[in-house]
């Protein structure tokens, strides 16, 4: 396993395929560094006697010590090992802990390449098994490349009038294929060892060059990643907090003629597959939604608590209740997560699938309720959520100490207490790494909300339910 | 185990201190029977091999066969068998199952009384088991009464102007104890054998009389059973439908001086227990509720879905995106009751007890979405849903063929199947059934929607979140 | 204008075409006389000083004093009054005042028939005039016929299987036409003196036939009155209440080769105008649900601020929220009435017409909300909503002291006080008419919910706001 | 009548008595230009034809036209005008046009100080039309400072432990009085001629000190403006957008011994009129609520219609409900405007009070939806309204052209138009201006949500619904 001092080095190592403000750099970039926070404390708290037992497992294919987000889950309890992990994680760091993207890509591609194999009598499932052996091996980090550009919604891929706003094969050779095409809102990719790629969606018999997944590195030829970033406002050092040093590095990532080896292949042509690799995907992504969504509402949660206590409303029936309501969004969407864990699944290659309705349920009560925690957190914060003035401000010989005097409120609590309380609350709702993470990740991570229906109405028992209201009725038919 | 046969016959054998429509009658009334249907249920199924493994388990005390429903929950598994029997045999009869008031009742003083015994010296557990003996033994049905009927509700009990409007002790004798006072909504209580006594909420050191469990024969001198009923439309026989033959029975019981031997009080004035024994029967009653809900969230889903189809309407996408919440606010709350006894915990007394807070957001949410079920009920299933023509027009010979040409759809379903399916929609939204038992008691059953805001915060673990919070802001004390 | 008496008098006299229970009476039958209670207080209030300001208006036609129910509007200040009188005689009746469905008909009719002519060459709105003046005259009351059975939802009028699944002419002869099929939801058509037709959407060049409108008597030969009646639980009459007293009849109105003379007929085969038959009947019924919806808030409200007073909880923070979450879905709804009488606009006519955007926001509000405020009614009165003993409970000399002695509640309220109090939230949360009346077709009255977001957007200025945001955006094309 | 170049010069020859990053500047600085735009707007348009006729008006004291943000509402008629110049400046300014608050401020003035004249023989009222008449003269503009850092929020003025957290009067001279203390969240302050201030709430008898209202130069000696400026994020100059050149000053308004000369005085210690003053303002700034914030809602619709169109999901139907969604959101907080203007009253003075109630519940329906609205763009834009590359990356000579190629949607939309498109979105979700601007400030403007319900509670006739319950109940006490 990696020290995150081996991971930055590595990093160091690639390719400066990066594009940050239109020029071209590489990932030793101070904004890099600052992106790659929470993906470091991965490792760096891989041994801390605190989160050692989740963050850590044992691989199923060498028996060794590995970090769990390489891990493929084995049991029910490794899904509910994962979820607490991803609270945790997610808590500790203040906000997605990111390196989910390539754990579930990883457990998807494994419960759905075996399958192809089957009945193609292909070799993807030994493909992704050396691969998972060498990313285990070296304990990688993986971005996950899914959602296409799409160019016009209402044509499918095969019609497009641009046919690379999905990413499809252009050429085939002995050794391999090229693929060409635009994947987008890639989380973490520029802080990624590695890119890993699945379907979008269901593709049809005649979108085989579209029903492609594979893994290369982040910094392969003709890789091009144009990050946009997103960070907190920036505050005088004296006044710096963790969640104020953290970040987030979204990538469009653009596929010019990518050169892909047959043995990093995981798909290729065998279409009626390509769903599955694109659910999977987002099964895994929405159960780990049910880990990551409450452990930044327990943020929320908290900021508020907080607040109505530094300013002495913590007793005021509506508090009281507006915290009940955000615990109880928190709550609902871990116990959907669980209950996932709990009735999970095997895949015909041994790994563990959670229960599709309740990872979706739960992502889904998630998703809606987002906006409705900022809301809760802007109503009890208050206006200095939105006015506190800045750090510049507060270490000012000229008007320091009026902020300071200002932003006193009950007895007890120190200034600079008061201020780093408001600050956060600040910087979650009105900074832009609040608003990109919390926000519209909030909403469209691991899937758009409308997504989330179709995924339960496809695999809900709708005809027993409507059994059930005939038996009642008294029909017979 | 007794049969439905056996069980009706001991229903009759009581005194009569039921009132119905002010006049004294006994358990043969046709309104009892028919409002015993539910309970019937849980007899009549116990050797169906479908709902046998469910409905029965093993007594940890007699290690004997026993119903389900009398049983003290030894392992998570027994809480998760419990809710699953619940959604299932809710699904069966229609709506609430009734019975898991005495078992409700029976766990919560199972994990409070041992406690006072230890501190007090008393023996209520010993009194307890040995009345559990008896129950399971005769595979009792008990009906659970804990609401007082308060008064003035911003009076503590022994505060109020009448001292009888909180149940208590007025007498005290070697052999036992009198008691007064009045318990309401006690649901199901007229067709129960026997009525088990709670305290409604924590009482102070002035309230020991007040501070009183113990359970008694339904029909004891001084108990008076005042009877609501709540039955659907009445139906012509051809058109009669299992739906419409099932039944509510509330009582307001009057404990107009009863006397209670020593043998059957679970708890006499050790008034700081007294809330242990009110949140008890509220925890386990809550998490019934998780599966009950769904129970019946399953029957509204499943008769939304069937009127869908039967007019053609199932492809629209306001009604996709309907059913989708319909079923995600019963799965939600289902996989709150899965968490809640997966995260169980045992008492003293070895009883295994729901996790709380995930039984209270469970509990919340359920109740905070019945209405807003019957409103999506009530969009899709249309007019004919209050406007339909009742059973006597169909079978008229001046207009039935009328009735029948225009309450068809589409093509393939019969006038009887559309007409049987609009009154089932009819009887869940305008029966008095419907409105009380998924209604009314959906918001209150288990405790009125502010009582699980107060658990939760009570409950959960504010300090530590308020703790993330402020190690993120970078605030030290 | 008629007396009450006399409009009783008029019923009296008609053929019996109403079927009751599969039996054929005629409009003396007592659920008849209690079915008309809440028209008759149209005639009783009429000359009543508090409400004749807003009850009378004099005809732009006649220039004599007219029941408002019977004008066309012909200003804005025309279209406030008859908020305000539908919020205030709803007040007073307790639920919807019924009569504005022969109004709203006419209304509808008299904006729609002119355009028609101008066209045609028809003689559709002298026809109406006509029948407008009769119908001043003789202070009638109208039942309106919109909703079609609509057989199979996804085809269209003319493809349905049964092409009388939406009425149509069937015959066409020198002196008018014959009709068959069927309407439905047909709220107080068996206590009205006529019964007014329009198409139930708009019709396509096939469907001539279906284009047809008409004004015929309710008791006509070949109509058929299948009744559905909805009233509060009975009680006994010491315990009766103004509540309790009203009821509600729907009918489903059989068209079995109806026979209507020429000048009776407003539209006949133009098919093009069909649509604005529907959509303008649609338009006065939204508009007056804007008073009608806030004016049962009001009772509602008024409710729940009572009970919560008779408990003494209402001091409580989640109950004043609870309120102010009433009064303002109420005050919004009637706040969207007051803009669409303001922003009205007159048609070819001169009749008034509401906007449409102001008037549907505010219907589709009220329908959005109905089930919400029944759950905080629900919650606030309490489990006695649904458990109260009934009134033979409270007469019975064996338990009727009990039921006394346990209703009441803080000092000073009487125990009759509180159980009428409570019988009123009774009725509305679980009896059949609260239920169909405030309930149902608080969802459906006026056009189902999706109606009314279709109406919207239809209406809207969509691209203007489209162009709004290019603006904003720099967007030049 | 200035011009916006007056007004600017006007605001260069000020004291430079702001404070930006810690630096005392004055109103020269750029940031202060940018933050001016919207008011300069207000000057700009004023003879444009387009919206003269709203924005310009009569003065009621001189007769001359002045700008309508100095007008004295008269009549119904004002408060309408008031509304709809406030809608169509927001639409057009891309967000709160901000010179309400000076505008807001005199109207509650103006309708509170003639009662208190009336009651003590003082001379406010006098006062303030002097100051009005200087204020029209003048063409100025205002910042509002109503809003105390309150410190303690349990305890009352005179009881915090810090007196100065509420500004108060700590010497009384002859010509004036000198104040002490802090108003927050004073949007626009920096770019104000002037600062009018009134008490944040209803003052006891022990808080004479506190019952304080006047008026000052924004420059004045021991003012000090601490600024938090919200911007959207920075683009490079080709792809500069209307939007995007706005911005938001906010200001902690420090008043360090203040001297106020008499004549500047509107209230001075008859602190039983303190509430008047505070409440007065609120009711005209949420009446301006009613306006600007479906202003802003437009801009949200159209920017979701916008994106909807260009990735062709228009005619989706959850795209479709969820802009008639948004639409009646705006529109019933507009009719709550139009009834509150309708439904209007005359205080003492003649100014034209707003409806308290129809303003309340409008002003609350906007804050409760604000997030809401900003969910449904983050939904249907999509994530590139977080993960856009920005301008720099367009402009990049490196990855422009992909950029360019992958922002491209449906066929005949340039790809710069979607960016631009998307990056309206990413400036409102993500951007600070959006979420200080439309996020925190559409939830606290006016007064946070819970004023509103106290509000509402406070000024409606519960007991007149009350009664109307008790009349249908039967009760006659």
């Amino acid at each position: 396993m990696r020290t995150q001092e081996q991971y930055l080095a590595d990093l160091a190592k690639m390719r400066p395929n990066l594009y940050i403000d239109g020029k071209q750099v590489d990932r030793t970039h101070p904004m890099v560094i600052k992106g790659s926070q929470v993906i470091r404390y991965t490792f760096a708290l891989a041994d801390n006697p605190e989160y050692e037992p989740l963050l850590t497992t044992t691989s199923h294919i060498s028996g060794k010590k590995i970090n769990r987000f390489t891990h493929i889950h084995q049991s029910p309890q490794d899904l509910l090992d994962k979820q607490e992990m991803t609270r945790k994680m997610c808590n500790m760091a203040g906000g997605c802990i990111q390196r989910c993207m390539g754990c579930d890509m990883l457990n998807g591609i494994s419960a759905a390449a075996l399958d192809v194999d089957k009945k193609h009598g292909t070799h993807y499932y030994d493909n992704f098994m050396k691969y998972l052996e060498f990313f285990q091996e070296n304990d990688l980090v993986a971005g996950g490349a899914q959602t296409d550009t799409k160019g016009d919604r209402a044509a499918r891929p095969a019609q497009q009038w641009d046919p690379d706003q999905y990413l499809h094969v252009v050429e085939r050779r002995p050794d391999g294929v090229v693929v060409r095409g635009c994947k987008v809102h890639n989380t973490m990719a520029p802080v990624a060892d590695e890119i890993i790629v699945v379907p979008t969606r269901v593709m049809m018999e005649d979108e085989k060059d579209y029903a492609i997944s594979f893994a290369i590195p982040a910094d392969t030829e003709g890789l091009h990643l144009i990050v946009r970033e997103a960070f907190s406002h920036p505050r005088e050092d004296n006044l710096n907090a963790p969640f104020a040093n953290i970040g987030d590095l979204e990538s469009m990532t653009v596929f010019d003629d990518v050169f892909v080896p047959n043995e990093r292949i995981f798909l290729n042509g065998e279409y009626e597959f390509a769903g599955n690799y694109a659910l999977n995907f987002a099964l895994f992504h929405r159960h780990s939604y049910t880990g990551c969504k409450p452990g930044i509402g327990d943020i929320i949660t908290g900021t508020v608590a907080l607040l109505a206590d530094y300013q002495n409303v913590a007793r005021q029936g509506h508090v009281k209740e507006k915290l009940a309501d955000l615990i109880s969004v928190a709550e609902l969407v871990y116990a959907a997560g669980i209950a996932a864990g709990y009735k999970s699944t095997k895949a015909s290659s041994g790994t563990q699938m959670p229960n599709v309705v309740f990872a979706n349920v739960g992502r889904r009560h998630a998703g809606h309720n987002v906006y409705h925690e900022l809301n809760v957190l802007a109503d009890v914060a208050g206006g200095l959520s939105a006015t506190l003035p800045m750090s510049a401000q507060w270490n000012s010989p000229l008007v320091g100490d009026y902020v300071k005097k200002y932003v006193t409120r009950k007895e007890g609590v120190s200034s600079e207490d008061n201020w780093r309380a408001f600050a956060l609350a600040s910087d979650i709702l009105t900074g832009e790494y609040g608003q990109v993470m919390i926000g519209v990740a909030g909403v469209h991570g691991g899937g758009s909300p409308v997504m989330e229906d179709i995924a339960i109405m496809k695999n809900y028992d709708l005809k027993g339910k409507m059994q059930l209201a005939k038996n009642l009725a008294g029909i017979k038919t």
